[in-house]
């Protein structure tokens, strides 16, 4: 290393991250593949590959010649560029977390994770937890031992809060959740007390093939590059980038009775897919490229999919197109119609499939449910009963089986525990992106009009193109000029609830 | 070295296999993805991955651990078991193959094989050469360049055939290629000047969704697992195993306007997914693992396709099964009708849709390019013309456009020189193999009566379950007990069409 100059060390800071960047697309389609295409009896095959592909990320990430090359980055770094400095510093980090985990465990559970989600595939089908709970306490068990690993003096579950969102713990979720909660249940109390929705235009006969239509159509629509975007059906829908943004996957799950939810699981998966490929091209097969955070992520997903996609203009705007993909079923009927059918608020049980203003409810469940099984405080084969509980409490609603309970969400599945706040966060993060963004851009007008130009670059030039630049704090101090206000999530609520209700 | 046991090199062995079927698996679904689901604008993306992970695979195949390992297993052979000194022999061979390839050229040769297949696809779309050109030139260069680095001796095209093929040569196909056309040409001549078939029975209105439930149909009643063997859709059919013969892919390509064409290209690829999946499961994740060579590959492909697909007793057996999915397009026809349509005999523009008797001259035509590009008697560039008249000379037939003339075939675009033959030798294998299987399996009762088991438990005893045990002329010999002849298959088709056509 001594005789390395500066510029050899960056151009094999570059040679590094693109080596990882094809590890990555090549076990990250392995695992698309597995979702989407690969015949039901070849998970095994799938894990044996995995478990040997991860050994070489581990071990090519751990090794003395990486570690001396971003050491030797490191002590030079006043004279990087910043892009440079992050990219060190991200690595170096992943790098010191990864190394306090004994290589034979990180392995084992990489090979554990693919069979776990195959599992749970099957167990959701069957709905059957018991099927599932030996995977899952497993993967909670390496958890807790990868926390105390990485962060011995840090409380385990604060660990994988911050896993997902750099800095963000128990105490910041607690205050929000409250914060939440006090704003939402009262609402939630008045809407109830008012007369309901009738949200039958929802219901009925939409065959796939016209759905796929309507989600390409509306993927063109919100902006995507279908060059670089496609879509495909799963289980449970989700977004990837493959190698890096320059390729982006969306999947989706049609009900045929119901052509709402995969619409707006198109936009929400299309949200984060504009929002990675909207990366500065310079960052591909970078550790900079793709989104920082997943609830800057989510902020994303989910201002598309409500602020965005759940607006009467949106409505209005893709009525002509609904009406012409399944003309028998929306003759006689508008888009005021559409527009009070999805955002209908009633308590339910498919959190994917839940309103605006009770979607909260069942992150906080799930948030409440991760905080006691990381803190020993609950079994996990207690977990379903804990479950259909806390959806009584919270909701007021009876779980019926574990395939609408506690098998629903595939997170677990995937080890993603501390992730469910995201979903929250990013919720009120596009509140208050909203009220910048109408500052300068007038958002309301550009849905109307179909032309999603200027809301795309605003998120664009504030947002998408730095990657993972800044700290999700960081870039939420620079997008707000203020501090994080839930105010303005509790804001939007109210304002389009009570309209909606005639509160 | 010194220190090391004998179990332990044996396990070693095992661990270095485990590790390439691994990389072969990523590099192998990185494909398959780019020819069934990946957005239009990715290949660029795919190739920078595949650059970098088969640098991986030859850094680590070429290393000296991994030469070292295999030299002492060589030298202590006698110790070893058959089946461990075939995985030896063929690894040797490999890596001392690929170590005569500068690494640079190697991975400059698998970036352009990625973008080459996408020019093409996209060429053929054009129906454009031109397009297509300057990657088919580049990628000739370089098949000639790594034959005079491996094997400088040897016929640069002598070579090609030997890869796909131990120990063919031009000598051995020019003459079976003479045998064959000798036996062809005048049984062709007397078809042309019969009364001719009336094949309008392919042709109708079969949509998508309908066709692929007869492919999943035939996949079942052929006897494939469906468990691990997936069907997607692809310009140009294929098979592949991803990781092991555990996971198998096959494709195919729908016509709607004729459903014959990818019914015989499910039992073709289906053909060739039995051979590899009857590998015995101890194979799986060895060099040993799936067919042996791409002629015994075609000789299964081809004989399900074939010699059972386009027998009468076959169209027998499925005619409920056709009627039943399309009832008015069937209604009023039968089997015997069917059977004739599928076996019409006249020439064609496209090689995957020849009947049986037309076919090799397709391949011969290929052959003599590819012979002449080689020893430089052809420029890539004279492709088109050359492939035009000679399509003329043989077939009688004028190409319109490169789609449907010298673009039609994917091969080259994968740098599959060479290759060509082994499908007019697996033609011939296949009815050597008939012959001798009639000595114990009654073949036509088997068909009659859908009942596969007798005829995939030959092939499984006799062929599929060695893997790559033995050398492809070993399996012919120890299967035909006798000289390979192409009597059987000239006499196989002299009497078929014979009958067929009341000569």
């Amino acid at each position: 290393m001594i005789n390395m100059t500066l510029d050899d060390a960056r151009e094999k800071l570059m040679a590094l991250q693109r080596r990882m960047a094809a590890y990555e697309h090549a076990m990250g389609i392995i695992y698309y593949d597995g979702c989407t295409t690969a015949p039901s009896g070849t998970a095994g095959n799938r894990a044996a590959t995995m478990s040997i592909l991860s050994e070489e990320v581990y071990r090519q990430s751990t090794s003395e010649e990486t570690i001396e090359l971003l050491e030797f980055l490191d002590a030079n770094k006043e004279d990087l560029s910043s892009d440079e400095q992050r990219m060190v510093y991200l690595l170096l980090k992943d790098i010191r977390d990864m190394q306090k985990i004994p290589m034979d465990e990180y392995i084992a559970y990489q090979e554990l994770m693919v069979n776990a989600e195959d599992v749970w595939q099957k167990a959701k089908d069957a709905s059957d937890f018991d099927m599932f709970c030996p995977y899952l306490e497993q993967l909670f068990a390496y958890q807790k031992k990868f926390a105390k690993y990485i962060d011995p003096d840090m409380d385990p579950y604060d660990h994988c809060l911050n896993q997902y969102e750099e800095g963000l713990n128990m105490e910041s979720c607690d205050r929000f959740f409250d914060q939440l909660r006090s704003g939402i249940v009262p609402l939630l109390k008045r809407v109830s007390e008012a007369p309901q929705i009738d949200d039958s235009l929802r219901r009925g006969c939409f065959p796939e093939a016209v759905q796929d239509e309507l989600s390409h159509y509306l993927m063109k629509l919100i902006g995507l590059d279908l060059d670089h975007v496609g879509l495909s059906t799963t289980e449970h829908p989700f977004t990837t980038s493959l190698g890096s943004h320059l390729d982006e996957r969306i999947t989706t799950h049609y009900f045929e009775d119901d052509f709402a939810y995969s619409m707006y699981s198109v936009v929400h998966e299309g949200g984060h897919a504009l929002y990675d490929t909207g990366s500065d091209d310079e960052l591909a097969y970078t550790v900079l490229d793709g989104g920082v955070s997943m609830s800057i992520h989510e902020s994303q997903s989910r201002f598309y999919e409500n602020i965005i996609g759940r607006s009467r203009a949106f409505c209005k705007l893709i009525f002509p197109e609904l009406k012409r993909l399944f003309p028998e079923h929306f003759e006689g009927h508008d888009a005021e119609e559409l527009y009070r059918a999805v955002n209908k608020a009633q308590p339910s049980l498919i959190r994917t499939e839940a309103d605006e203003l009770t979607y909260s409810l069942h992150i906080m469940i799930r948030y409440e449910l991760e905080k006691r099984i990381m803190h020993d405080e609950l079994e996990v084969k207690d977990l379903p009963a804990e479950w259909n509980r806390m959806y009584k409490e919270y909701l007021g609603i009876d779980v019926p089986d574990d395939r609408r309970g506690v098998l629903q969400d595939s997170h677990w599945s995937s080890g993603l525990f501390g992730y469910f706040p995201s979903y929250a966060l990013g919720n009120a993060y596009g509140a208050q992106f909203l009220a910048k963004m109408r500052e300068t851009v007038d958002v309301d007008a550009c849905i109307a009009s179909g032309d999603f130009g200027p809301v795309n670059e605003w998120n664009r030039g504030h947002i998408w193109k730095h990657g993972a630049r800044f700290k999700p704090s960081e870039i939420l101090d620079r997008v707000f000029e203020a501090e994080f206000d839930p105010a303005y999530y509790i804001d939007y609520l109210e304002k389009k609830y009570t309209e909606l209700y005639g509160l």
